[in-house]
């Protein structure tokens, strides 16, 4: 594996704090091709796993009293990168604490010893200026040997700190300190392009209000979303004229699936879900909202839009200076 | 398809602002035969759709700063009209604003071009005194040429104002501009009766406090919900001695469904399940509460009942002027 | 069936108030041997259910201004004894009030005539002092006579006064009214130890903030955790290192099941479901929190551990006097 192709794969998705509003993709290496639903071809599918990875992250503070973590020095963002495995993954992440305060990196849905829990209670902090190797390792699903079935380590998960402010962290989220992580099974649908929302306190992605992130897609890409919370608030997450399944990967498996479709979902602090949808299907170009659907909330400026284009490029009655 | 079955099936649900805390049917055709679920023969289905069909909306101002929406100008309610449809039908809604502030008609779930939209944004809203047609579009599940599945768009959804009060349609919402929306698939079962029950705010259906809707059944008969959340707070629907499974139908699909079985389901604003009971199953006729079950909100009135007869139409143990 | 085999069953997962924050299985009987999921043998299941019970139910005030349900005179905690029974089973259980208040057993998800509905406004509360039988029944799944498919009554339930300061319980459920009910399917795997957590406004358990319970295994042991949530807030159940199928059983069916694998969910009022881990399975022995993940109330003290220990006993990196 060279560090290029590994890039490819775990730096889709970050997003910049200096964003002006538009997320974009900050893959080091070419763009993955728009694989359009009309295609007669199938689309690409998450091979398996079993890779031993070895990265850095660091954890910055940022401009505006924000912090974030970043695969580079002087490269942090808000939500920190991405990160994409297969099942059977294993990633030993060399973590520097490049900040003047305590702080860690802690993992929700894979596998790791009390060591890489990333708590002040079981010694595994990072104080300022220090460095920890935490070690996050996925699993396949199978058979148990007394028969019964375990489930695998697929799904979409996030990490964040979990030590800035108190023993749980409060501070290192509302500043910041997170990111999605994806783990695919082999077989997975591979997404176009992967866009992460944190609906963090009152904010998207920790953006002004009214300063939402918008995402730029052209019909008929297959878009995935991978949506965390956190904070202190319930959320409702909206998009308007796409909808996904309540389940696993966001699509149905088949028409037996029982699992319920929705356009939106009441989410909590640190629940985590994704999605796949294909933009404009059935719908068309457009400037399409999502946001959160709270009343308040949204009022107050939880609401950013996927900008779907034509191939032409042009968007259907959006004014971009609007 | 002449305009008297066609209200059959729109009309079914539809509630009266003015009721006195019992919901009645309005359907304007005659009622649907009672099913008991005792009975040897199969229940009815949903037929196939494909249909095309044209309808008027309006929106008008009601008692006491309510608003409403409603089929026929004078007969606003809230909810709105329920609107019963099969997946592949499409809707043309010419709706029109009597109201002396912008209105819109916003649509979960079911696919429309970024024109039927419903938000300024997209100048897809309605002046006072104005009109628009709202176009509404309802696939089926299936395969896309690239042979992965494309989900349905049967569902339990509903509408709502965008553009009341805020661009949110916060205003609207409050004040009563919303109703369901329920898409089905050929072969599901169809109920006996149908109930719009939507938590809006601190409020069922916009009814004072401790005068929420009371809904009435006989035991037997197939009885299906609509439930929708709006406004500003999380709450938790609650029926006594019923219970309904957490997937797309509310029914499970057989032995083999995964899906959990509750009586009690978190919600937030713009939420919306279905669910089908049979009134009174092993539990007998009675007056069954229905409840939000955070503890202030049924305290503060957020109660209604399922008024559930024996065939004799007595009630055991209930006192109606109680 | 003797009374010995009962409680075995009936009084699994039973919690004393006066706990000093760990909780402790209260069963009368032996505890069922350890069945290590790295064993050959599969796992003990649910027996076929069908039989009727009888057993007493009292409430009674405890230190501090608390009250508990307890099967014993004097025996009573906060929660109440889990019931743990077989679709099929009846219970008829004599309640009695030995409060000076009226007070009544609401069940969630079982079959109950109206007159066990435990309301005041079905005149099913009981006077301090007296008794009454509710008399709660499950039922298998199966076809009813028309074809259809009906849900059984296995699920992770629960039980609470709908009496004590309002006619919906707040001021009982608040003091501490409240417990667990498990109905198992005939095949569903049996847990070496129930765990029963219930988030009650900002206490879990009504223990005092800081003090939350903290619940022992061994590596391998199956876990099982009955999470059920009351009172005022919305609350997100967070376990670390470990994992459930967010569907019935907490497990998942096997390879096809789409059902999201989560290890943080959102609950409110009375929403209950169950899971089970395997105790340190692919992370080892460790420290594992468990803790509301909204910000404000794991910092305010909702949070406690498993505590699971190596085969000698240890925990690495444990300071029980931490």
């Amino acid at each position: 594996m060279n560090r290029r192709s590994f890039n490819r794969r775990l730096l889709l998705g970050g997003t910049a704090v200096a964003a002006t509003g538009t997320t974009a993709l900050t893959s080091l290496s070419s763009p993955p091709s728009v694989h359009a639903a009309t295609a007669d071809t199938p689309p690409r599918t998450a091979p398996a796993g079993g890779q031993v990875r070895h990265l850095k992250m660091y954890a910055e503070k940022l401009a505006g009293g924000q912090m974030g973590y970043g695969f580079e020095k002087g490269k942090a963002s808000v939500p920190g990168p991405l990160i994409d495995i297969n099942e059977g993954d294993t990633l030993h992440i060399e973590f520097e604490n490049t900040m003047d305060v305590a702080a860690s990196l802690h993992v929700h849905g894979l596998d790791y010893d009390i060591a890489s829990d990333g708590t002040k209670m079981n010694r595994s902090h990072v104080e300022p200026g220090g460095t920890r190797t935490y070690t996050w390792r996925t699993h396949l699903p199978g058979k148990r040997k007394d028969g019964t079935w375990r489930e695998g380590s697929a799904g979409y998960w996030h990490y964040h700190d979990h030590v800035v402010g108190t023993e749980h962290g409060t501070g290192g989220i509302r500043n910041g300190l997170y990111g999605g992580v994806i783990v695919r099974r082999k077989g997975d649908l591979l997404p176009d392009k992967t866009f992460t929302i944190v609906f963090n306190d009152m904010s998207i992605n920790n953006s002004p209000a009214h300063q939402s992130p918008d995402f730029e897609a052209t019909v008929g890409e297959r878009l995935e979303v991978v949506m965390i919370t956190h904070g202190e608030y319930y959320h409702t997450f909206h998009i308007h004229g796409h909808r996904w399944a309540d389940n696993r990967t966001g699509l149905l498996t088949g028409p037996t699936d029982p699992s319920r479709i929705v356009d939106n979902k009441i989410t909590g602090p640190a629940d985590s879900f994704g999605l796949q949808i294909i933009a404009g299907e059935g719908v068309g170009a457009g400037a399409w909202m999502y946001h959160c659907h709270v009343q308040s909330h949204s009022d107050m400026g939880m609401a950013g839009l996927f900008l779907i284009a034509k191939p032409d490029g042009t968007i259907p009655g959006h004014d971009p200076h609007h």
